[in-house]
């Protein structure tokens, strides 16, 4: 019997590594993206195209609103912090966090995964080369996974859910040598919060600072530039 | 400083009550709506009304499409189970039940909270009198109520979110006289999941036997029949 998995796909670098690594392990894939007002709206492109080059089963692009609540420079008109060196990224949470954005994205997933009978949730949040979102480390996700299980029909009897972070533990540089492993093209990702002309990648953002280190500890330039 | 209170205001008798207890405890209220693909889509009108009356500071109604997973006969086409005997509602999780809903809506809910930096969060779930679903009981709220801490920015800090769930231990009868003594107006509450022309009690569902019997042992009819 097929082992269907739900993935969070963002049409950044991570997720279409987590895509990879799942269909690696024979998961059927059904992939969920959302469009909830973000300003680099032009990844959910990068998403189905991802998609659809993995041939997934089925993949859902929910319409949310997170601007309702505002709050964030990914969703309001607030600059995003830009830098040219990647150590300037430090423990803070950064003005690019959206409330609770995490946890509405994998309450989702959870919906999708119970109705399709998955136990079998991938997100490609991590804890090391990151921007310090709260809502990104391990505490979180086994409290989610929890949560989950309370939650629901499916979770309450025998069919557990189990929330997948197979890259909770790496560097961007070793995310990118293991996509690399499973012919990821990382050409199709975009990573940038705030895309110049809709999608060249800024250069300076927290998330092309930390995609620019990881390509050149594998001493490669970022294939999608 | 006043304190302030996001509340889940669905339209029913169960939140129209808890809404007047947080007023009556002094909380600025912030509501909160879902338009979320429902048959009963006119408990919104409700809701409306309800925040209207009490005067709350703000009430957002926020769109969402829980059709987009289906698999409940509250937003598809499978019919509303129907009885005339409240004692037919057993211990199994009935059709009416929407996968991942309370999850969803606490999620937008502390989002909300977060931006409004509210630590407060009423939600008007009860274990008692109702129809059996896992994300009604006191597990999964406090199992929530521990993965909003860890999700949020305000919750890693020393800003704790609460749950509050007044309602959690009271038989419908209960929330009833409590509602009546806060002078809760149920004539403006609809609680039926497939009401007849638009607005009008089956009387026949899950949630209009428990609802007669609330009112019943409280020796009245019901005010919005």
């Amino acid at each position: 019997m097929t082992k269907k998995a739900v993935i969070l796909l963002s049409g950044g670098l991570d997720s279409a590594t987590v895509l990879a690594l799942a269909k690696s392990e024979e998961y059927e894939i059904y992939a969920i993206s959302f469009s909830y007002g973000q300003r680099h709206n032009v990844e959910l492109d990068k998403a189905r195209e991802i998609a659809k080059s993995a041939n997934v089963t089925e993949h859902k692009i929910v319409e949310i609103d997170l601007r309702a609540f505002g709050g964030s420079a990914l969703t309001d008109d607030i600059a995003v912090p830009k830098s040219d060196n990647v150590d300037d990224i430090n423990d803070e949470i950064p003005v690019t966090y959206v409330p609770a954005r995490n946890l509405i994205f994998l309450s989702y997933a959870l919906g999708y995964a119970e109705t399709l009978q998955s136990q079998n949730i991938f997100i490609g949040v991590n804890a090391l080369d990151y921007s310090g979102y709260p809502d990104c480390r391990p505490d979180f996700i086994k409290s989610f996974e929890q949560t989950a299980n309370f939650a629901t029909a499916a979770g309450i009897g025998d069919k557990k859910f189990t929330i997948h972070t197979p890259l909770m533990e790496k560097t961007k540089a070793e995310i990118i040598k293991l996509g690399l492993e499973l012919g990821v093209d990382y050409s199709k990702t975009l990573s940038c919060y705030d895309p110049i002309d809709g999608d060249k990648p800024c250069g300076h953002c927290d998330s092309c600072l930390l995609r620019n280190k990881g390509f050149s500890e594998n001493r490669m330039t970022d294939p999608s530039i």
